[in-house]
């Protein structure tokens, strides 16, 4: 496993191949149960009933969740491990749906000093997450912070 | 309960005096053997050798779900539930540590129409996570697809 320091990435580089997941009823229940105790996550009568969903539906959150584990276990691997900042925009252009099995594809899309930490720079990613359809479910901007190599 | 429909939304509204959630080291692991497996969220000697977070820390990723939860459980009931469109930022600025106390206040910051829905309006909401000593761990500004009453 090779770590990379700040100095290693470039703006275009794109990280494919992730592992995959499957979530099944019970996962986007149990999920939902902890986090996100919405009728329409949590029973399949109630989300039929919801003009907007029209079926069993995983919160948002859960595969946001389920994106950063694809992610972490991905070929992105900074040096120190996946320190997110923040996130810059998620959205969630279709419903992942019991049975769906998820992937993630990343892209580097900025580069930039941390003001705070001059030995880390700051790394801004866009994540894709696509269902066994290869629909797009998830998109994430985020930015992390990564070790540059001292120097 | 009341549920609130679109127009019953303005801006400047806050929602306040949120159940409290906390955490404790068992539940940040557990979270994290699951969705953010990075030793410095499972650890504690790994936590405390990263020198931007110097001991356990929760996922970014659990703290926004707890939120939602937080959220779900508030004052704030669209009619049909809290049905997230996406997220326009996260910020994490402080650390979430085993044994803090989590809660959260929300404010109506934008209304608009949906283009795609008509029977439907979007409300903006910035929503901050508090710890039990009233530091903010978490910004969160996301959009929620909200019924409008009928006729």
């Amino acid at each position: 496993m090779t770590f990379l320091y700040f100095e290693d990435f470039a703006v275009g580089q794109k990280y494919l191949g992730s592992e995959r997941f499957v979530l099944d009823a019970a996962a986007i229940k149990s999920f939902a149960a902890a986090y996100d105790p919405e009728p329409f996550h949590l029973e399949e009568a109630a989300a039929h009933r919801s003009p907007a969903l029209r079926g069993l539906t995983a919160s948002g959150w859960h595969t946001a969740s389920i994106t950063m584990r694809l992610l972490v276990r991905s070929a992105l691997r900074p040096m120190g491990g996946i320190l997110g900042l923040g996130v810059d925009e998620i959205r969630w252009p279709r419903p992942v749906r019991p049975g769906d099995e998820l992937r993630v594809e990343t892209e580097v899309v900025e580069l930039r000093a941390s003001q705070s930490r001059p030995a880390h720079g700051i790394v801004k990613i866009r994540t894709t997450t696509f269902n066994q359809a290869n629909e797009s479910v998830q998109f994430l901007v985020s930015n992390i912070l990564v070790e540059k190599r001292a120097g």
